[in-house]
């Protein structure tokens, strides 16, 4: 049931910025069906690396081309963010507005509208590093949810407010863009957040609702509701956007942002501004060899209930991190206990693991951050990117060519950037 | 550091429905230091059990006897449930109720008031036989949360809404007010949950911040911040209220309710809201050997990101029930990695865990389940209240009693109920 979809045909060098592993390390994994090799680069003084995902979900082929060059500017802001010397977690930020900004994605600007015809943003951020997290639920005329989920984070790490109160980690609608708005982050008409694209989907949604249910009138409400047919108007917009960075020095982060799904009720808010659901990231300690981040997309309700980002993570301290994130979206996701009512599960995942690996080119002396990207997915798509700011060229593998490949566990590569 | 308080002195048997557990039993653990007992106790066709909380936290003294009555009668609401042949998940609802319908609790009526002086409440549920969940965060003008939460619950084991839809299973601020009363859950106006008591405090802590911050005026922003006193307006109103239930068939649910922390920012969403972070049940499977429920109370930043409610469920299921429930006060909470830049941790937890035990009691031929139930916090003060459906006599440990014990476990007791 589980395949490995190799995609050396389509893989090239990894921008020139991996390093090929040794036989000898202790890190040197069977699996890499993949290994991204350019053995005579240098390691420079810029490190650092970015994944970023468009969405699991159906993506249109038409759109592929932008969803190609929106995951590639979202990795350039993320290593312009590294080069400056940003944490992670301003990279991985930095990544995610690109993403929001861009009216295809179903997050910030073009989000999916709710059954009132309104656009309510989730949006969440993880520090490995100080393992702090912020996030934003049912959000309203706030063009960049992650922007204030991020201020959210970095405003509790300073510590506590007047007279002892502790800081929120944590806003929902209305007082979410009040506080926004207070902390300098502009407001943004609602209007202005809606697209063409969005506006036309909402109307098509709500004909095809109000159809559905008048075909159903007079049935019994539970058989009408089992016999509903598939989601075609949510499944069909699934496509929220995350990142996971890994900066010089080896931190990580993890950010998500979403737009929810399609004709949600107003006030529902998803794994996106849910801890543990929607983000994760956990740099490497004492009891944990490596450092982890990870970002879902899918079934908001899906991925709340099985905690993936947070299952993802735990799973990466595992050796093989191929099998390790494949059999924890099996067991963890798609044959969970949590959702054995569902009739399909739908989400996807990208993951970074990294860990300190002085040994690892003994001959060359390099001593660095080993990188291991994956992904996996239980939808039909999943469009995802990933740069190395060694090099600064996106690889982004479009949505389109991985149609149909449903339970996929995809590795990428594993290098080393200097750190 | 870590101290057994044992209660025998204040602990008379349990209700008369314990079964004192045999040495031969596999389940037998050295620690039960107390054990209640009624050997001549011939088990009923009636059975389950009901743990309550109204709060870790700084109770006052004073209200000492009310904290004490509403426990009670959130106890006979959960036992009548139960005799009348409810399910865990509705008992522990109607437990809720009575705990939420107090004004001494901060939770539905009396809530805390946030900064704007309203009340934002957050509630949720958790089924351990279906593993479904409901949740309402910042919802305002619905007298009793948790109801809403566990019609999210109810709605969501239905299935898909028209047009294959997947309902929500977490709705926030007007949203989530608008669903509920649109599903037959009446509005309250928001002036009557408000209590004489509420709004003094409200006034009381808005006056000591404005002097706070009055007094920080000029200081370095960072400054100040670190120097504030302790939090004596939140943390003295940490009374979230919750409780854990076990039915005749060995079900087990878990739910919370919250006002939330005095003076937070509106929007502002804690634990009782947050999935795996205010409460967790789930039914023992081929995996988990114990069937385990916990609900928590304290500072909701805390314990979400410690997701203290998942990490205690998940270390009950170790044969050391008393040992495991210390261990993960003490390295899932206190020194939990995730809080290492607060100086106080504020939190407590009741906990309920049960397993079939169909040898316990051979020579009586006794089948039944096997319940037991701790509790633990790092606040002043918990008032806990527990009652069997056998007798329905409650037994209540105001929260006078255990004042000053600071990171205390404390077990209370094992028996069997029939099932």
């Amino acid at each position: 049931m589980i395949g490995l979809s190799s995609y050396a045909g389509v893989m090239d060098s990894l921008m020139n910025s991996a390093e090929e592993q040794q036989a000898s390390s202790p890190l040197t994994n069977s699996w890499s069906k993949i290994q991204e090799s350019s053995k005579n680069q240098k390691p420079k003084g810029v490190g650092g690396f970015v994944l970023v995902h468009a969405g699991a979900g159906y993506h249109s082929e038409s759109k592929a081309k932008e969803y190609k060059h929106v995951c590639k500017r979202a990795c350039q802001r993320a290593v312009d963010q590294l080069k400056a010397g940003a944490l992670a977690v301003e990279a991985v930020a930095a990544a995610l507005v690109e993403l929001e900004d861009s009216p295809f994605t179903n997050a910030g600007m073009g989000s999916n509208l709710n059954l009132s015809g309104e656009i309510e943003c989730d949006a969440s951020i993880m520090d490995g590093k100080s393992l702090h997290f912020g996030a934003v639920g049912a959000i309203s005329g706030i063009k960049n949810p992650v922007l204030v989920a991020n201020r959210l984070l970095s405003e509790a790490q300073k510590g506590k407010l007047s007279a002892g109160r502790i800081p929120p980690c944590f806003l929902v609608g209305r007082g979410a863009h009040d506080w926004a708005v207070s902390h300098g982050i502009p407001p943004c008409p609602s209007e202005k957040m809606a697209t063409k694209f969005s506006l036309s989907a909402y109307k098509r949604n709500k004909r095809k609702m109000e159809l559905a249910e008048k075909m159903d009138t007079g049935q019994n409400q539970t058989k009408k509701r089992r016999q509903s047919s598939e989601n075609e108007n949510g499944s069909g917009c699934l496509d929220t956007v995350g990142a996971v960075v890994v900066d010089l020095e080896g931190n990580v982060a993890a950010a998500v942002s979403s737009g929810g799904l399609a004709m949600k009720h107003p006030g529902r808010v998803g794994q996106a501004a849910h801890y543990g659901c929607g983000c994760w990231a956990e740099n490497a300690c004492n009891m944990n060899p490596y450092s982890t981040a990870v970002s879902t997309s899918g079934c908001g309700e899906h991925l709340i209930r099985t905690m993936l980002a947070r299952e993802c993570s735990a799973a990466m301290q595992s050796e093989d991190a191929h099998q390790a994130l494949l059999e924890a979206m099996q067991n963890k996701f798609i044959s969970s206990p949590f959702l054995t009512s569902e009739d399909r599960v739908l989400g996807g995942v990208i993951v970074l693991r990294c860990c300190r690996c002085v040994e690892a080119q003994p001959s060359q002396n390099i001593q660095g951050i080993l990188v291991e990207f994956l992904w996996s997915h239980t939808t039909e798509s999943m469009c995802v990117g990933y740069m190395s700011a060694q090099d600064s060229k996106a690889k982004v593998i479009p949505s389109d060519k991985i149609t149909g490949k449903i339970i996929c566990a995809l590795f990428v590569g594993q290098f080393i950037c200097p750190g």
